[in-house]
């Protein structure tokens, strides 16, 4: 398969080099590391084992990546603004479009561009982080749940999935990606903005009593928002909550990507993560309470 | 009237000197500020006029006090566990006390030491904090309102509440303590937390839009826990909000104490402004959501 990487982060970086390395033509759209992974390749640390590309595609521009089969977004929401134009290019190829994105509303901003029935959406369930230019760490995990936007099970979907599972990445394609985004939702709402607004990680704050309760309540906020949206299935909240948590635990000393923006001085991921969420659940009659008062301390706006 | 002032912060020293100029024999318990408070006296800056205080009546050791009518008791909150050590020496002597801590708890403390029928309660308006030893500063307003642990306009609220007022100090003194600590809550919750939880002082939030509408909400569920204790009368919740709200934006750029106690190392005053009213309303039925995030959030815990 012919793949772009439009967002060459940590996850675009690992998702791509995995799929390179699985044998599929992969194109890089970079900015930072252009010139080291041109010159000399691309490094993948990993408890899996370390490996290395040689001869990387690396793109400043996506007019000048060619057609390709597929665009792979990785891209944090902030820059959304961006999204289109380095889309554009590759969407007039024909390519498929996979945003692997946080939060909601990024296929509806694709799909208003380029039609509904180009657009798939995938959640990640990836640790990993940027190292010296040229170098991404796999630290664990690493699955996507993909689906169409326009829903359904589509050979198309199937057909992705198993370009990744192929290149080991686990990949699992299903017909409700509402679901599985809101699922994605339950995790991210309170990990990423109590690790940020805190500044600690993931197991200080279970280990701390009044943290785990805020957690386990936020969760049951987002399980009522999702369970508004018309999902296939229901969530099965306690059970699903207190495996979110177990999961976490086993993670150890995590610090969620959010946090890592705002040590690192870039924006947050609020509108994806909290501000669509909070106006999706709010159209069906949830009003998330906690979420708002999450959301309202993390957006730091403009001092008066 | 003899007058002991225990717990020599901002709130000790200016009321004390305020006492003492209005003619009355005050007696300081201090620590840090006792060498030089001894040697040169006690100075108040205040929009009102600097006063300096030349001969201050300064002891290090409640036993030495010697027999007082009434004993205010200024203390940190977090400092609760000395209270009572501190205190007994003038209850012995037969001493009133007064309680103008922040939040609910210290009433029933001092009670159950010494009996109800000694105690009494007021809540302080009062922008103030300390300079240099020996100095302590003025910002802004000062009135106290205070009543009886057990309840009732008693001939000695009144004798106490006049002696204040003589002194320079408006003071009311009211039936119904109860009712004077909640309403002081539905301004402490949520400015001290999100003062200290955010960095940034009391009107910087109110410009901030989604901050201003959850220190309103923070607010109707402070007056909901309130009206839920039996006051003698109710609250009269949207419109006290909208006072309390526009008296705060009158106070500038305030730093409220919690804050300050964060910025400079101590401990917060988390039980009787956040436990114990959370604890009260919970007790008659009312589940203060918004409020208890802010005390998980406050309450840093010990890192796992």
């Amino acid at each position: 398969m012919r793949i772009a990487v439009i967002g060459a982060g940590a996850l675009g970086l690992y998702y791509g080099a995995m799929l390179q390395r699985g044998g599929h033509d992969v194109r890089f759209l970079l900015r930072r590391d252009f010139e080291v992974i041109a010159g000399s390749g691309l490094h993948v640390t990993s408890p899996r084992g370390d490996f290395h590309l040689e001869n990387v595609q690396c793109f400043r521009n996506p007019a000048e990546m060619g057609a390709v089969d597929l665009a792979v977004v990785g891209l944090k929401t902030f820059a959304n603004d961006a999204l289109i134009s380095l889309v554009a290019p590759l969407a007039a190829s024909g390519a498929a479009i996979l945003t692997l994105q946080n939060g909601l509303g990024n296929e509806e901003l694709l799909a208003a561009a380029f039609g509904a029935d180009r657009v798939l959406g995938g959640v990640a369930f990836l640790c990993s982080n940027r190292g010296a230019p040229g170098t991404v760490h796999h630290l664990a995990q690493g699955p996507i749940r993909l689906g169409e936007f326009g829903g359904g099970l589509t050979p198309r979907a199937m057909e992705i999935a198993a370009a990744f599972t192929s290149s080991g990445v686990p990949c699992e394609a299903m017909a409700d990606l509402v679901k599985a985004r809101w699922e994605k939702l339950v995790w991210n709402i309170p990990f990423n903005g109590l690790c940020t607004l805190t500044g600690q990680a993931t197991n200080a704050l279970l280990a701390h009593p009044p943290s785990r309760r805020l957690i386990e309540a936020l969760m049951t906020e987002v399980v009522a928002g999702a369970e508004a949206q018309k999902l296939s299935a229901p969530i099965a909240g306690p059970a699903f909550i207190a495996r979110m948590i177990s999961l976490t635990e086993e993670m150890g000393d995590y610090r969620p990507s959010m946090m890592i923006d705002r040590l690192e001085g870039r924006p947050l991921e609020l509108s994806s993560i909290y501000g669509i969420p909070l106006e999706r659940a709010a159209e069906r009659g949830v009003e998330m309470v906690r979420v708002r008062m999450l959301h309202a301390l993390l957006d730091r706006g403009e001092p008066g």
